[in-house]
């Protein structure tokens, strides 16, 4: 049974069963033109849209589908993250090709739905239509924030020390992984926590909800396309500098192990794991004098942070290394790029 | 020059020249994880999404760029307006196949920028991929509406009165003589006004707006999908049947004409008006006894209306014609499906 032998309406009931029971701020839920929903006194809202598409984000032969439905989400609640917000709602916009199968589609939802029970976030509604072509998951996210807690990019000041959550290079290493042996072969065993990390990306909501409820960040933005990006972004768009340690970065065991088993010089190493996307971490820069805040937005955290380099007066963006004793820096490159 | 020769932030670029000035509640913009709204005081927020594909829902070699993108964000107004809502932002998602010219994708943003500009809603955000397929506009928009002025399908009671906006079968009627003709052959120019209609809907905004204000309508939904749909829909939401009277719909002239030429029996025509979708009318029912709301609604109205039925107890849905002087009732026919 595919996905074309059923009317949208029996999509619909088949998303509808996954969803959690509708919260009393959502006033018409699915099955109207449109959702209405009561706004959050005294909160700002958070908007985001983000999309997956079969053959440039995911490939299907070693995706399933529950992974999909996953990340189409935790790709958006980063992007919350990395502002502080609180998830809320979310509007899903599937293009599926006919011959996707009932029991696909129904996992694509399932691991999407896990996802923002895990987070309190609501689906309110949607759209369904065929593809020609390749599927795509359009998810739109939306969250709250206080006034005064929201991150941005543009608070960074010289003298902020620089800093990300957990791991950096699992998800491409998985993905790396995935591509040369597939889901189940032997020789991809020993990376399967790298795997994992790509097809399950831990969006990270809690971290960003800490940082601006104790105000301990003066900007922030998720890894979605590298870490170099993320700092170059940061720099530009708080008009400073950055010096970044090569030898602090965080990169992960595992995706260590599988960039030298690749036969790449430990410079490739790092590279790989700050040029290349699906990091969903966050990065963020700190007002060394408010430590004490910092310290108090991780006694609850669930990641650990790492101290990777400081802001600079306006300048170059550099990633600092040492060779044979002395210091070596090279500007930062830019990071993945969806077109060209 | 096509997109695949531009970076993302030169595309974004391209989007953010076409947008009128960032409005005061917008607090962050394009160009941060995700935007910053500030919510409006004492107004519920409705929220809608809706896709455009390429080949599913337009076909390139005769829809205008300006049109796709016009279309785009139309159907979405159309949602807006079925509840009743001012259109506030939208968000805006692209898949762009590589071989997209540059100059098709400035006059598609520039058809959906204008007709934003002409509703004044803003496009707070977005997001751009590639596609290996088709090309896909999603848009996500969202509006606001007092409480007590939301427009659901669900209100309608035995004995309220149908009625339609506007004209049926012209967006129909356009779709074939593209199809059928091509856009600028000389046997479509007698109906261009359909093809028009097709290419460039206009979204019922102001009409659903005043019905809401005045609180004139007691259930209310668009034609995107056809009018028997619409009917479907309401009757079954609001647990009524109805009577729509056949030589009451309001057929567009030119659409009749055309449907007509295609050697099609009157009742065919009938047919083609209800069933097919792209008319982005207003359906919606009213209480006799509050007539004078709607007259104070209709009197600030760009758009005519017409009585075309009843609401009845709870039972059939009914198209109802004058056959040889008697009374004939059949079953509504479903409108047109997104699946099989």
């Amino acid at each position: 049974v595919t996905v074309s032998d059923l009317t949208e309406r029996q999509l619909v009931s088949r998303i509808s069963e996954r969803l959690q029971p509708p919260p009393e701020w959502l006033l018409v839920g699915i099955g109207d033109d449109a959702a209405v929903v009561e706004p959050e006194r005294n909160r700002l809202e958070v908007l985001s849209v983000d999309a997956l598409v079969e053959g440039v984000h995911f490939d299907r032969r070693f995706t399933p589908p529950q992974a999909i439905g996953h990340r189409a989400l935790a790709i958006n609640l980063s992007d919350l993250a990395a502002m502080g917000a609180s998830p809320r709602l979310a509007l899903l916009s599937f293009a599926l090709p006919p011959e996707l199968s009932c029991d696909d589609f129904d996992a694509m939802v399932g691991g999407l739905a896990d996802l923002a029970a895990l987070h309190r976030l609501h689906v309110i509604g949607g759209n369904l239509t065929r593809s020609p072509g390749p599927l795509l998951i359009d998810v739109t996210v939306a969250g709250t924030v206080k006034r005064r807690q929201t991150l941005t990019r543009s608070g960074a000041r010289p003298g902020d020390e620089i800093f990300v959550s957990g791991a950096l290079g699992a998800a491409a290493a998985g993905l790396d992984v995935l591509q040369r042996h597939g889901p189940s072969a032997p020789a991809a065993a020993p990376f399967q926590s790298c795997v994992d990390r790509y097809l399950f990306p831990i969006p990270r909501v809690r971290l960003g909800i800490l940082l601006a409820r104790n105000r301990a960040a003066t900007a922030c933005m998720d890894l979605s396309d590298g870490l170099a990006d993320a700092v170059n972004q940061i720099a530009a768009a708080s008009r400073v500098g950055a010096v970044i340690e090569s030898e602090a970065l965080p990169v992960e065991t595992a995706a260590r192990a599988w960039f030298e088993s690749a036969a790449r010089s430990p410079d490739d190493v790092v590279m790989h794991a700050i040029t290349r996307g699906d990091d969903y971490e966050l990065l963020f820069t700190a007002r060394p004098r408010q430590r004490g805040r910092l310290k108090a937005a991780l006694r609850h955290a669930d990641v650990p942070l790492t101290r990777i380099g400081v802001c600079t007066e306006p300048g170059a963006v550099v990633l600092r290394s040492i060779v044979n004793g002395a210091v070596a820096d090279r500007p930062l490159p830019p990071g993945y790029s969806h077109f060209r």
